[in-house]
């Protein structure tokens, strides 16, 4: 059974608590998570289709039809034609085979309306809700399949850090623009297949706003650089932080800052195991900040979930009781940031395993290169 | 008023004909249409309630407020917290505020499911329809603000093309992702805001596959070399299709084909009038390179729509009898695709104008560099 056939039976298992009929996908993150096919929202019907029992249907414009019984493990694949057929015709067809009139239908979160209006009027009596109800809880326990693309795409963003703080003299002088221009060409060279967001590169200063992605600035020796990016291996992305200084001294307080944050991040990953509440991670790397007395420079949360999406579920944030459970991965990135001087930031990614974390990105956290 | 003010005005007039009684839109093209603000899709409640009549009321996450007010002319702008709102409580408020209940409702085409479930919730008894009944139509007609966007697309574009062309010798020896590289930048050098799809670069037989995109063969002396690629200026895009020879004499039947492709563009772009049908002006290109033997090689259609989406009404396709207005903007994109050995591709974009076409491109269409 391939890891989108398990993903599928899971969801169904999960249909039934809900006392729900079926869930219909659309072009999005929850339809290649069951089923392998990846595709991006377009305007001909494509849907997917997973009744509560048996097996699930594929409608897809005939164009497609090779690629989907090339990249899913769905055999029952219906096509329509632009030339002959109107979709709405085998959609009707298909909601009639799965007997879903007058049941409840789990709609994909983010299915377009001109698709879920078509839905609607195939099934006028059905009672409608969203499937990240049955998937949202399945995508944030990661299996053996996506944790093997974390470690690969971990292991790719490692090998480029450890390129890029190589670099050493020759990234002073350099634009930002420039330096992330580089990250990009390291990270495909070292098996990256595209990047979740454009590479942060906050040299001085600039290093001061967390969401500062680059400019002209060009970094000067002594500058703390904030480098945070990542890239995509199978669909999953890796993303860490590290703080370095290329050349020369950095500002008097940069050093002892740089400590803080690295005690605050260990401390956050130490804090990591099973049942532990999110908000109690976020706990423990802002007390370290606090204690050193840094509390309002921390401005933003530890960490958030890292899957199919960048962002996802759960969330490391004050407040949170949300559970940890064995295979949630999600960074731990904390940061203080001093206006107009310059930032800190270091983030991992780590999975929840049975007596704690395993970490995805493991190069050195120092910051002289 | 506003251009956008004034689309909002005349997508009220289409309401009141369609008996609609409000559009509800989503971040879509169509709301930066309407309202100026542009965002992506994402998970907050973000909406725009166009009424039959009177004004128009944003919907949006406090953190965007002041965006909302800096970008759009709407000034009824209700904005809810992440820390103490509901935002359905909001939503609730405004379709009654709206009567809305029990009314004709029309969705943005591309709204996500858990919105416009939402909606559906407030409005148990409405009607629903999609919005591309009142705004396609608008869409389709380029406004004064629309044409001057669209005029500086295609000016930076054309001053890439010539800088491309210009390298003659030197793109001898590149690679067509190295080419695809240096033509990004050239469009960010002369004032390109993105690109609205990644450059084509088909070299030698890559040319004869219309969606080739770039791959690592190397451009040699006398390759025939099509080259496709736009900018986007104040969210507009250009796209235009030039097909040269950077060095060499290229292979024997390629000057005869580049001469066809090069008559069927002209006999299309002299088709172009108000009122004509746009099967016409797939007609008037497919009949010159029918009648020079090539018919079976013209394996696309003449050409496609362009305005905030590159792909979209009016699409110039054999037997299409959707009559062609004023303010209609379009390519006309002739090709003959000659299998393994190389493909011709000549594009520009028109306007149709009281007595025919203005060219939105305008570079040499030869093929020596």
């Amino acid at each position: 059974m391939t890891p989108f056939e398990r993903r599928t039976r899971a969801c169904q298992e999960r249909l039934t608590d809900a006392d729900a009929d079926a869930t219909v996908l659309f072009p999005s993150r929850n339809l290649l998570y069951l089923s392998g096919f990846d595709e991006a929202p377009a305007e001909r019907h494509l849907l997917l289709f997973v009744p509560r029992e048996g097996d699930p249907v594929f409608l897809v414009p005939d164009l497609y039809e090779t690629q989907v019984r090339a990249e899913s493990w769905v055999a029952d694949v219906r096509t329509w034609s632009d030339d002959d057929d109107d979709p709405r015709d085998a959609l009707a067809d298909i909601v009639s085979d799965l007997a879903l009139a007058g049941g409840r239908v789990l709609v994909d979160d983010t299915m377009w309306a001109r698709f879920s209006q078509d839905l609607r009027a195939a099934l006028p009596d059905a009672d409608f809700g969203l499937a990240g109800e049955v998937v949202a809880p399945l995508r944030a326990r990661k299996d053996d399949a996506e944790l093997d693309a974390l470690r690969r795409a971990g292991a790719a963003v490692d090998r480029a850090v450890e390129r890029v703080r190589d670099m050493g003299d020759d990234a002073v002088g350099m634009t930002e623009n420039e330096l992330a221009a580089e990250i990009e060409r390291l990270l495909a060279d070292e098996g990256g297949e595209g990047i979740p967001f454009g590479p942060l590169v906050g040299s001085g200063p600039n290093g001061a706003m967390p969401h500062h992605s680059h400019g002209d600035r060009v970094i000067e020796s002594g500058d703390p650089v904030v480098l945070d990016f990542g890239t995509v291996v199978d669909h999953y992305p890796s993303d860490q932080t590290r703080t370095v200084v290329f050349a020369g001294e950095p500002p008097a307080e940069f050093a002892e800052v740089h400590g803080v944050v690295q005690a605050a991040r260990t401390a956050a990953v130490e804090a990591v195991e099973p049942g532990v509440a999110a908000g109690d991670v976020d706990r423990a790397a802002r007390e370290v900040i606090e204690e050193a007395g840094y509390g309002d420079r921390f401005i933003h949360r530890t960490g958030h979930g890292v899957g199919l999406d960048v962002h996802e579920e759960p969330y490391i944030v004050a407040g949170s009781d949300r559970e940890l459970e064995v295979g949630h991965v999600f960074s731990v990135e904390p940061g203080i940031y001093l206006p107009d001087e310059f930032g800190v930031r270091i983030e991992d990614l780590v999975v929840v395993t049975d007596d704690g974390a395993e970490l995805l990105n493991d190069t050195d956290r120092g910051w002289r290169c």
